[in-house]
């Protein structure tokens, strides 16, 4: 952590503000300048609070020189984390494909589609039973039912089951009927939830928030971690900017990113980010080629019928072309779907 | 609600979209063009879903006319909402000012802030007991203990008490403990929480999320309002932008906009928007230039150990001389503190 | 400015890049940690690359400390930069008004339009000649003939002018014929354009980027200061964000933000920034508040008619009746008008 | 054109703004709703400014159906856009490669790194001898030495020049001694600039502002092609966003984008965009694999010695290394190298 001291600091503010800081712990070197001078922190600083030195009137301010992340760093962790869900995997060699439609609707359409996406090589089912929408006015999910019938998809197919989990309520029910919990992006930072997820254990699919940075990402898995769960992946999904073509931005160098900074696996959204179903090819082949570990990709045997979604879901023959493509990709960067 | 057609839809294609989306309860107007078509709703376009039109593959796109929120609509509740605890008012003609720490940090800290805010008339005590924060290493807050000491501090001031939920867990401990309950930025679209909300009789302070845009801060209140829970009060605290030398943007052309579009009350919350104490001063006094109801101001009686945002919080003496010059400026505007 | 160097750089490696900082002239102050180790660098960093010393392999990132500025920074000249345009001023005690149509459209237009804010107190007119249009196929202005028409307006009513130049081939007849040059927004980086006016005795207002930070602008002011030019007034329109029910986010914490890093007087645009007429009122007062040394209107006789702009133009009576408001304010703030 | 109208007006002031709407040169249909009322505008409106409709106080908002854009869209060019540069193309099935040093540093440095690009199979060399800095006092590029280097250069290695123009009195020079001419990122909306390049017989490469919008981007490409000048080359580099590891973000939704929207051909720069010399090799992966025509990559013989932006270019081995990898993926998506 370096500390910049205000202009003409005078020696004995230097001397106390060196003291204080002196007691959180760590070691205090000075270096003094013309114009500025700064204080370079030594130590463990990941418990000290930048704000809390910034109050004080002799700082201008105060810049992070380690990851404020531990246990998601790869510093302490070199080695790749990979999760294992009844033998499929996330963030190995084999690149993971959770595929399957934004809800629940019934149960031929769960079963039909997860019954395609299996075909065509999936290797987890995803569909929302909880749906968090923008309006208290749209469908919101078929809810435990819907829970139900992506058990009874599982139970023909063998696919695991990514949802998404909107309420510590109801925790105790995911870990029973959930393979990965989704936690979605608008949830990211509902701390409270992070912490109750520490306390389980089942594999958390973790969504980067709208307008996250990638430090906060790694952040939000940090708690679930620092309360004892360490299989968590990432996900990106499109960050908010000024740019209104596509619905989100998808940041696809978090995939370089995440990978230097943290042992974590990373999977690629294409559906929620651009929300327009032709750009889920050319963008699930971007994101193989730039190293994520997994996609999950919104498939609907019938789009214009979807209870949420539509424009953004592809149809299970558009789904079948694109895992032949995929497979042509992850070779040529050696890899495998 | 118009739904652009894409170029070339045919006659029949027209037919067909035409007659479905009369099934959804509307009434549907033709635009025929030389390039483009469009297709103009006439009805109750709320309960609509535009990605349910936008999964048409001759659809375009879908474009809102109506705004998609009614209880928290001006144009059927055109006069404004004032909300009353306990004979303190915001939204009326008289600025709501609410004061006090960050967090609660100890019995005689809040008692303290609480006393001072108090006699420089603020209206209302802030306080937090249970604290979000973006690392887990990081003070979380003193909980049910804080709660404690912040009736402490209003049984001995009389001042209402504004203070941040962040579980729906602890609901029924906030409706015996709070007179305005707080819903964070990070939670302004956990759905679920905003669902509880809404079936208590508790006037709720929601706060704008970091990137979240005029219209999805309405569509949160909604949520709360479509449950039952009319009193809600809205607050700017700044969104997230490229600029780095604040903490985030404060946005104040929302206030005029809020005012147009929604009858609900607006406050500003000048101390986590720039994150700069200095800051506060000057934003403040815009914020009542702009016709703001209210602010919520961090005042900590010693800034330097405070145990979270020291960097943004102001003195006591700092207040006093700040709400002097706000009454000033309220004067200006036709308006009192 | 602080060198951050990678985890586990050798000692050798400390001192090989010690001896080339060393070589730009500076001093070097390490300091080593247990994770990581710092270079703290004291003397003029202002002429060193960043990205220079981020090549090489053993340096994770650089860090700022000082300002990249020198000529419009504060700290080497504390008092306020008041620049006088036949004696009206701009960044002294009294707010300057400019006011004037978006565009000048014919001679009776801009006539009308400079008689009636004279009439109200502006001080400055304002009125584009040459216009920046995202279009080719909109109204590009009246170039030469509008800044003679604009130099009629200034013969009857005695305004100094201000108006939009565009490239650099019309400086010389800027020079004549404008008595304040202003710099749009879309050429805040048009650096050689920045160069060539810092070569001329005139002063220039110059507007921000749409996603410029604030210190970016201070750099494209120093562009200008560098060449020897110093009559600089920043503008504050509006930034670039998510958020589209306004044109712009208008960015007032960029009053104080540029108070305390510059002595350079700065102005606010609240016409360009909401791009909403009924906006410019809320808006205006509460730029007075923050503490802008002035405010650029557009004022049109005629919006319904205005060749561009005209949904965020008021007219003269609206004009009028601002001015006396913020007469008001500007007295609360212990300014005049 | 879409022109929704402010709730409860009138059926006379209907009649009125269509009226007024009819002598700009189009149809109106009127579609009048319970709540608001909507007018679609049939005919040629791309001439038609919507601020001056927005400017009618009846009028809520104007929204576009057709794109503003004539020359530059798909819809009336269907075929790609194959520009050829002495027979090295652009847009064609052949990805092309476009590498070089971010300045021309001296008559060594150029003429090995213009060896070494095209001894790995770059088709085009680039660097600047005009270069846009922040700083006034940063290096500013050899100028017209730079540009007598970098044919020094093509002449032995017969690779066309791609070089960045900064000034419009430098185009007649430009036309002689560049083969391609660059417009940076910040002179994307200089349309003065962009009018005389209209006027010349040149591939100009467009390169996207920080904060350009996709349909901004192309407006300004209809500034080049309205003049005359149709070969325009786009180039994605990154934008502005609030994540600040990279140095911008790279948005490469913006390829499918343009692809459907235009038929000009796009390129990504990975090197400007991230600003990390090790994230450019997956992102050149990912850009060719969503479907760029070409990249443009920052090379350096000895990046930690580079007068500019050492640390985001890539040593020549690193180079070669990359191309083979890229071999594959172009292979993968039926395109070559």
């Amino acid at each position: 952590m370096v500390v910049i001291l205000k202009p003409k600091t005078s020696n004995e503010a230097i001397k106390k503000i060196t003291g204080e800081l002196e007691a959180l712990g760590v070691t205090v070197n000075p270096v003094i300048g013309t114009e500025m001078s700064i204080l370079g922190l030594v130590g463990d600083t990941t418990r000290i609070d930048p704000s809390y030195i910034e109050a004080n009137p002799n700082v201008e301010r105060v810049m992070h020189v380690q990851e404020p992340f531990k246990k998601a760093n790869r510093l302490f962790h070199p080695e790749n984390t990979v999760i294992d869900v009844n033998g499929h995997t996330i963030g190995g060699n084999k690149i993971a494909v959770i595929a399957g439609p934004c809800s629940v609707e019934n149960k031929e359409q769960i079963a039909l589609v997860a019954d395609e996406v299996k075909k065509c090589g999936a290797s987890f089912l995803r569909g929302g039973a909880f749906k968090p929408r923008t309006s208290p006015y749209s469908f919101q999910g078929l809810k435990y039912e819907g829970l139900e019938l992506l058990n009874e998809a599982k139970a023909k197919t063998g696919l695991p089951i990514v949802t998404e989990l909107m309420s510590p309520y109801d925790i105790e029910t995911f870990v029973e009927k959930a393979d990965i919990i989704q936690v979605g992006a608008r949830n990211m930072q509902n701390f409270d939830l992070l912490k109750e997820l520490g306390k389980i254990n089942k594999p958390i699919l973790l969504k980067r928030g709208l307008s996250a940075t990638i430090e906060e990402l790694l952040m939000s898995a940090e708690y679930i971690m620092a309360g004892g769960n360490e299989q968590v992946i990432l996900c990106e999904r499109g960050i908010r900017t000024f740019e209104t073509y596509t619905r989100n931005t998808l940041d696809l160098s978090a995939v370089p990113a995440i990978k230097k900074l943290s042992h974590l696996p990373v999977v690629i959204d294409p559906s929620h980010s651009a929300g327009k179903w032709w750009m889920v090819e050319p963008l699930s082949k971007a994101a193989i080629a730039v190293g994520a570990d997994g996609l999950i990709i919104e498939v609907h045997n019938d789009p214009q019928k979807a209870l949420c979604d539509g424009q953004q879901s592809i149809k299970p023959d558009v789904f079948a072309k694109l895992m032949e493509d995929l497979k042509v990709i992850a070779g040529a960067v050696g890899r495998e779907i």
